[in-house]
């Protein structure tokens, strides 16, 4: 006889921006400070005891993902949208006091980023420029006992030109990779970091772990995307105590030396082809002990 | 002080394109018959004991990811690359013979589609068509003790415009969604089987698995995405004794009825929108008892 | 002084779902008859003498977008959405006439592919499996003195193992592609042809352009995309003695014959890397003396 | 007769990555300093008299796009790559050398964004940090008289939240958009201007215009897109005497209100939701009188 396993339902790429405008509405000063801009895309999800509208299509527990969806944008409306972490936490306590057979709400924050516009008169007060493909992400689960959070960081693209080697690695009949001491190290960092307790700072903690892997990233003397994955996992639970493990996942995007010897000229590591397919994928975790 | 967790590595995103060809090379027949073609996507990865790489830097265990790229096309010269499900076992017992540090081998591959086309005179020997974004999915993995083979199917795009209610759900202060007996049901089916043993032939079954997915959306009477997924999977569990369980992610993609009221028009359930964002995302196991 | 150029304005990416019915609304045979599905997406927009709205931020001469699209799904419950030509006709010539200072409305529709699922007792009546990505198009432009009618394809991909060369061309010092006789010949057809007067049917004439151009494609030994390009217009242009002119634009996607020879391992044209990026690009037009 | 009307052909999507480091190669010093990264996306393409190549299958003047691509990165060996339009023409110059019976040779640049990581000790000398999708773009056309160079702007994403209004346009009855004075204005701006002459630095003005139009897009009291668009086009004239004309396209991605009052809860210009179809499409030239 078949049965229902594992299962969850949600609303997924729920797209909020929020205005912060300073003053009350409907005062004098309404809408003339400065605004901020918040641009998030939301995924909020259930798990539990649904099978009665699985096996019967008996939908009586079931909280609409549309009643999701508002529940996203009318809570928006009474309270912060950032931190993500936060309003995370406000949205999976929500969802699962409004759906009695949940066991568990999942709720997915992706900021993204925009800047203030630079007018020539310093940063303009409502007007933004969109920034870089990064987003900040935030992860809440909350069920009936405890609220866990991640934080973390995905689409951040990072470059170096130095600094990178790989060689000495395994060689059979199908190796045709020559050994390289110099060679491009590009990826798209995907990471994601799990807290055993609240910090002080949701954004000043996320920050010191995203500096932290950037800067390890930029500085180590890497022998292949493991080794620097791993000092960049050991960076950003040295700098933050509250972060108990780290999932870090770094495409190895190839940057391939063009052979220009058929044109009579030398490449000294000057000239690539960026490639997108194939590439690496380097993933790991790194936690305490 | 940090440790090493889960980790794994590989290639993804291995394009390969296998021409068929009837006739040995260097005969006269060579070229000459029907041709057939192959096209997939593969990824391949390891993952086992890799701690000196990443700690130390230290290589010497680490197969590069271009050899697993290598191997991938080498086979794919020595030997059929469809079934899908065949080619990844080959693939993994030879990744797995090729690098003694490693404790698993996983390989994703998926099948594009393209048909012969038809130029006035029945099928064509040597042109293609592109067909669906639908693709065949086999994954593989092999570790020292024994192999598991799941088959699936993504980016199969089905609508429903009968058959399809939504009422009876759980409504609270923040629930506006009108109940509704009669509403277009659109998904993107991604679909993933585990087997218990091999079965006579992956693509029959496959086919099969795939038939009883389509015919069940068809048929149901659904009173929620929920409802006809777990009807799907039930038929998959049904038709295929070898299945030993079935993952189903079914997207509700919202076509939203237009009001056309402003414009003294009624809109019998006729004119929608087809939107991207938000939609529904309900995702469930089936499984034997 | 700086003056306004040529200007146009409008609405893009107006998605339309529209679901045809057998029998009459409020009638007992009322959507239990087969079904029908026509998805389209549309753009429309205007040109005409809009200096004011430039200049000065005067709007009175202004059609909102926002109405554009009301008019997009009012007509489309007013008539036929397909054949897409004849619905381009009627919306321009709606809009055209709802904005009195636009000389011109150009309205684009890209008709997507679905056919109807097959759940094992032939083809279904209310259930659809989205087709391959190509798409029909159809441009329409109305002046106020005559109208204008393009159709085409878009995302028709297709590839043929024989029958195409590339040698004999012309060398330089730049020059290290390698002359061959036999290579994949793979483009994602893009055709784009005018009408000098109404067909009798438009569907049945697009089809029997499309026909032409696969067929060519299929048969014809291609020393180039170039030669090939230009049968593929010439059979457009014979087949349909309304279409005046024909655009094509062949990217060659490049396939790459992978070298196994370090492996002890021929490739007599069996192996291949199916790229994306660079690809080739050619683009011309044929039409008749 | 059939017949050759306008062609072309070339590469698209030649992927170029140049890192600059100080000292020769072969010295101490190689590879030490600070190192410059420069990424281009170039797309060239010839037009000419190839009616032999289309017409009878005779390439003997058809110059290989893979010859085109090769002579892309040779020269970005031999001479810097930035600023794109000087590279731009030494590309077009010697394409349309080595092809005689090129009519005139087309190549756009498209410059993809990186800063300097910063590691704590300032921008580091190394590594890079992705920047947003804004892409300085340059297009160059030369042929057997002249040169033309267009420099622009592409993916450059900005969102003001005051001061702008969209009132007093023209109403029909198909017309329900509510009037505004406060709206999101968000585009993504698309930006191209032609050059009567050679400026004295191609990036000195390419940053001017594009402070110009983030400016006047940022102080501008907007009574529509058009108007914005107009302003936008003016300043960028006003700037630099050498830019003969602009063309700028604004698509308006809409923000959507919420409507909130189902949930007791007043709006005040404060959660949206970002939409990404339908968009509105705005487009026009400004020019010298």
């Amino acid at each position: 006889m078949p049965r229902l396993g594992k299962n969850c339902y949600g609303k997924s790429a729920i797209r909020l921006v929020k205005v912060g405008r300073e003053g009350a509405a409907g005062t004098e000063e309404a809408g003339r400070g400065p605004h901020s801009l918040s641009d998030l895309t939301v995924d909020v999800r259930l798990e539990g005891e649904f099978t009665a509208a699985h096996v019967q299509g008996d939908n009586r527990d079931v909280l609409p993902t549309d009643t999701m969806k508002n529940v996203v944008y009318a809570l928006a409306r009474e309270r912060p949208v950032e931190p993500p972490e936060a309003f995370g936490i406000a949205l999976g306590n929500h969802l699962l006091e409004s759906a009695p057979a949940a066991a568990a709400a999942v709720v997915a924050l992706r900021v993204h980023s925009w800047t203030r516009a630079d007018a020539g008169a310093g940063p303009c007060e409502h007007t933004f420029v969109r920034g870089s493909a990064e987003r900040r992400v935030a992860t809440v689960m909350v069920d009936r006992r405890r609220i866990s959070v991640s934080a973390g960081i995905e689409g951040l693209s990072v470059l170096k030109t130095s600094g990178s080697a790989f060689a000495g690695f395994l060689r059979d009949r199908h190796t045709t990779l020559p050994e390289t001491r110099d060679r491009i190290f590009a990826s798209e960092i995907e990471a994601s970091w799990r807290y055993s307790a609240e910090p002080a700072s949701w954004t000043e903690t996320w920050r010191a772990v995203r500096h932290a892997l950037i800067a390890t990233f930029a500085d180590h003397q890497s022998e292949s995307v493991q080794h620097t994955l791993f000092a960049m996992g050991t960076a950003a639970l040295d700098v933050e105590p509250l972060v108990e493990e780290i999932q870090l996942v770094l495409p190895n995007q190839h940057h391939l030396l063009v052979d220009l010897s058929a044109f009579g000229l030398e490449n000294p590591n000057e000239i690539f082809v960026a490639t997108r397919e194939p590439f690496g994928r380097i993933e790991a975790v790194v936690t305490r002990e």
